[in-house]
């Protein structure tokens, strides 16, 4: 329909998530009509990072440096480390300003099913920090679905055979949530766990 | 937050139309996880578009070659030419199937306060395709908003001078539309314009 370079670049929009057929055509026309210096910035933005991000050596999350920023920061809390599936996972962490120690970003869950075993995720790298000996407790915060559950299983047995104290986040009513939106498993759990009003 | 290149990359995702900080942040983890293959492509198709791509020398529109697909096309009907505001709008009347001749690409429409005049939207190129002879009639197909029918009546009044035949897109319920949700001023259009039932 479009002439080549177009279809091509509409084509390209949809590697990105949540953009089909009638965003990549909104997008391409956008930017070719008024926007060329934007394309041109996101193109070299793309090659950049492309070329440039890795993973920290210690934590995994998506870095152009060897060490990322929080690795990096000596006034961090060594002795913890909080286990996140997604390397975004962090930001929460970090906006909430509740946590000071390390992190581990799997970059996804345990999942036989896809061949995703325990040196997929670096667990391996994990264990090598935990035998360091700074380390005192592992916070598991993988997602609550059933991979995460069961990922989160697994490197708790491995930081008990290194006598680490393995800890989660608590569960229950969101803060600022009504009931009326609440799912049933959530409600149940909050139930069941219930704490006492002094 | 995020290390530097990822940092700008997010940034320069913003310029897509839609695309607000959130959806910035799922997008570049998204390909620097999952698909930095895509992300060099999308990189490639960006820089080949604002390179390659121009404008169509009859029409407007936007194309890599000097004239585009439907204007290089001689089995089209070159008596008709229709007004649009958006390249993108020449898809909707090729979809349709029901329009045969060629197109005129305004890129947007007149608009004094923005210093948006007759020259911006190249309609000197239109007029003199109205001196050429082979147009018999303009079809008027600008948005229907104020500064789209403003648009219309410019035009309108030059092709007059060229005793061209003006016609405009018919107005009314869209098929398939119910009634409950059209806006008052459409029916009122509908109501006066009816037609008869024979």
């Amino acid at each position: 329909m479009y002439s080549p370079l177009i279809d091509e670049l509409m084509q390209a929009f949809r590697v990105l998530p949540g953009v089909g057929p009638k965003s990549a055509q909104r997008m391409a026309f956008h930017l070719l009509e008024r926007d060329k210096e934007g394309a041109t910035k996101l193109a070299q933005a793309l090659t950049d990072a492309v070329e440039g991000v890795g993973r920290c050596d210690c934590c995994q999350t998506l870095t152009e440096q060897s060490l990322c920023r929080i690795c990096a920061n000596p006034r961090r809390d060594s002795s913890v480390v909080c286990v996140v599936e997604n390397p975004s996972d962090i930001i929460i962490f970090e906006q909430s300003g509740a946590y000071q120690g390390f992190y581990f970003v799997l970059h996804g869950h345990l999942s036989p099913i896809d061949g995703i075993g325990p040196s997929d995720l670096g667990l391996d790298l994990l264990e090598s920090r935990f035998s360091g000996g700074d380390i005192k407790e592992v916070v598991l915060a993988t997602n609550s679905t059933v991979e995460g559950e069961a990922t989160a299983h697994y490197i708790s047995e491995i930081a008990k055979s290194h006598n680490i104290l393995v800890s989660k986040l608590a569960q229950g009513v969101p803060l600022g949530g009504e009931l009326e939106y609440l799912d049933g498993g959530t409600l149940a759990h909050a139930i069941s766990s219930r704490t006492r009003v002094e």
